[in-house]
């Protein structure tokens, strides 16, 4: 999960909302047949650049990011709970591993292979698959959200020009034709609110949240390859120190 | 066929015109000289880009996504129903081949080769040549459908103008201002419609579909190798098996 | 010449006038001023970015593309012509080929140099500094077209920005609105126009020209140095077999 | 402090508020809860793409470009202090470094770490580690202010359309439309502001700045190194040379 | 100078001057606020981006593209030169070089040094290094006219909302509105007019002209060492020969 895109979304949507209804009823805001419009047309346009399979990723990814989970995300973490692993199975060998509390699901597969015996040409190659599949539906993932991000708008527009037509061939009541255009123009605004709240930053946010989760992934599979040949936890630090961006400071390395 | 394209493609279509039936007649939604002038300017614009077979090989490819086929999608498919005719011609010679059905164009069209005897060579040679040239075609029909998607809208934008012109050149009778606006408003929409209900996409579909099927064919011109040589089946998989992303689970692999 | 862009865009300008002359008069969309705005600006605009020079190449190219000529378009037609040569020039010597009718500009070129008895290295260095000319050449003329297309529509807009604050200066007569709206936003209309029915597709339409043409003289050069070497007809079709897209069909390679 | 940034901000500010305050009140330009949309919709967009920390190192590096500091700039002062410190650390050794007046933060950082005696391998890797994370937080600065500056605008649209739709929905006053429609127009403004006077133009300078002050660094380590190594003064000025764009005159180099 | 840049801004503006005095007075074309916004903004938003010394580089830079000015445009000018300054001091050494009329800035310098007595590899290294400068300078002169194209239309729609909001704000006089929303609109013509007349056009001509530039500078080089080490001028024109695109016709080569 990261904290700061849900927090994002929530405060997004409040903050829109609160404004909506500031001097008048938020209920003026709410037009169902505009709202069909835009969702419909922006899913059309959506199935019909992706697959069902590769629609369902990018939820999927979404919700991992938005939702709570436990998996570590600092790398000085996954390092020390390398160590730990390390120390114990070289201590009691790779079975006790299973016990131990892996908090990180790409990890944790990982051990369970170690634990089951498989040899370390089998699960690095293996974890390696995993990562390669995990970056490309990623990024068709994050492809999904800028898609979504560029129907919406699109939409938008559709249903406001269908409504302004059926506005502008019916002017018999000039009364009406305020309330009229206020309606055609509420799909322009869900077009925008869907693109720009919602779609084109979790695009963004699926595209920076894989490329450091991939780095972890990668330095996990060069822990388990540590792991796995019972090295020396010091080699095994050194192994994983170019992953780290900020390394622990001088005096902790010259110590 | 793709199956989500096509429902995308219907759906969209549907739920344009049902907003555009809700609360009027659909009638006012159709004006003929409007969907020339949207239609007429957009097809002149890619002819000027683009040569007639070009277009055609467009339109061809997306009949193709679009219109059901029997062609295998799935790559594991296409492994064991390798596996299938390498057994077959072990035993039996490439001959009794011929009867095998076998579910997709390309290779179909390799294996009659391997029947009528060419040698290896020529047959890695012509599929590679096809291969590139498939490609390079759909490459060049992408690019057609991007072209329709950036001209529709430019030409709504210059109905509308026509239509607005015409408009306030002749402002005699003011209660015909409001359906003269709703009629020139109808290219821009007619444009928004054409780009992003169907041109876009489609345009993006044939990007991503042309990688995959690209590799599903490198991958039956490797298949008809292993065929053509006679290989053990297990050889054949594994040379087979760096097409395939979601590789059978770590436990068949060392089972 | 291609045959399509010229369709296209006698096509575009009948559809569009036809639009202009559908329910009122044709005159009203014809603003001198108006034309010298947007006509004057884009060219102004684009003598900035180009010198003379790579103007006139820009149109003489874009005639070049619109005006018919007898310039061989098939590879395959190239290669035939090649083996006569070939043929005639093993047979009787070079000098015969001065009769020999060759149906493209480079081609001839490249022959009257072997008539004219220069030596092999001069003729393919002189070829491919005039092949890399014309690459150079139609690269700034894409650049000139692409110019236009983005200068056409912002000075559209400048005249119509012009036009709407002459008018909106002075409402005396309210009646002249409408009037004075409909010539401010010829302006508009009018490079839009130049954009999306002229300067854009020439620009793409002269990008891909010159990546095929670029081919073919590639492809000659080879031609004639086989021809200067009186190489063996079948040896000759091999060394230009990789500048054909679609080769010919299996059956007649190993036959 | 990048003073020609400092004064274009302020600049840019003073003008658009002189203007607002030209003709009529400035109050009619303020609009808290306008602001509050754009702002708050801006640091949600913003939030749910990056991170808490990345968004404040963004902060933290536009005040660092805003505010005045005594880091030197010129890159040949940074070489005469060079040759300063390795001079007095040829005479008095490293320790006397200590109280040398050092005014580059980056320096002082190396120049302390020669002090305490870290060996020369740890000083440069721990110096290139942190050039390569300030070249990594510094694009993602960018990224941050490249996100603002596409929000807002969005953000400011989103605000008018509320606005828009409330006025349209209620007419029942004529007289209130102009202000309520001013009122609406508020935060598209506020939008427009905030990207073109301040998003964009500061995620292009911290771009440009972290490629300039990145030489620097890299420079900086090349001149600690050469202390640490005793050089000789003449020789360090040329390991540096690459470094400088406009190299002493060559009057001097052959003097 | 570029005369065709100097004719293309000299009639853009021209042009755009006389559509604004037809049918009109130019006068209401004149705001001084208004164009105070548009240019001040823009000013600023530029400064924000560039330094003080960058500005100015690009200002300097326009003026020489636009003035008048004696450098040698022709690169087989240039080898004549060359071959003059060759032949001349085979005959009476460098020094007499000092009295010779050179028409290129560039050249001019280098011929100096060469009277001055450098020796060969100092005036190469010096030179190319005015070389990188040159090309290093002229892209950010590029960018600063691209940040100002950008920020003109900026401002300009940032001024025409300044106006509106005003004018809504007070609606007390409905004779008032039309000249009120004519000089909001005058902003944005000014930022197109800049944007589209000058700065953008005048972003890619630099971007053109460096590159021309450049090699010219890159071929005096080889020349003057040519020069300096007294070859043969049929093998100095032969070394000169891949920097001109034009080569002398076959004709020529061979006599």
């Amino acid at each position: 999960m990261s904290f700061s895109t849900f927090i994002g979304l929530f405060l997004g949507i409040a903050i829109v909302i609160s404004a909506m209804s500031m001097g008048s009823s938020i209920l003026i805001f709410v037009n169902i047949p505009g709202l069909m419009i835009v969702l419909g047309g922006t899913i059309a346009a959506t199935m019909i650049r992706y697959s069902f399979k590769e629609t369902l990723h990018a939820i999927g990814m979404s919700f991992h990011i938005l939702l709570p989970s436990n998996d570590i995300k600092d790398k000085n973490e996954l390092v020390d709970l390398t160590e730990d692993l390390l120390r114990l199975s070289r201590k009691d060998g790779f079975l006790v591993l299973d016990k131990q509390e892996v908090n990180h699901d790409f990890y944790r597969h990982g051990v369970r292979m170690l634990v089951d015996g498989y040899s370390q040409d089998v699960i690095k190659q293996s974890l390696m698959e995993e990562n390669k599949l995990f970056v490309e539906r990623a990024t068709t993932s994050a492809g999904v959200f800028s898609s979504i991000g560029g129907a919406a708008p699109a939409f938008g527009m559709i249903g406001t020009l269908v409504g302004l037509i059926q506005m502008l061939s019916n002017l018999s009541d000039p009364s009406s034709i305020g309330p009229a255009m206020a309606v055609a123009m509420l799909t322009t605004l869900y077009g925008a609110m869907i693109a720009n709240l919602f779609a084109l930053p979790m695009a963004d946010k699926i595209n920076t949240w894989v490329q450091e989760e991939s780095v972890r992934q990668l330095m996990i599979i060069e822990g388990l390859m540590a792991i796995s040949e019972g090295r020396n936890p010091g080699m095994m630090r050194e192994l994983l120190s170019p992953y780290l961006e900020n390394k622990p400071s001088v005096e902790e390395v010259t110590a």
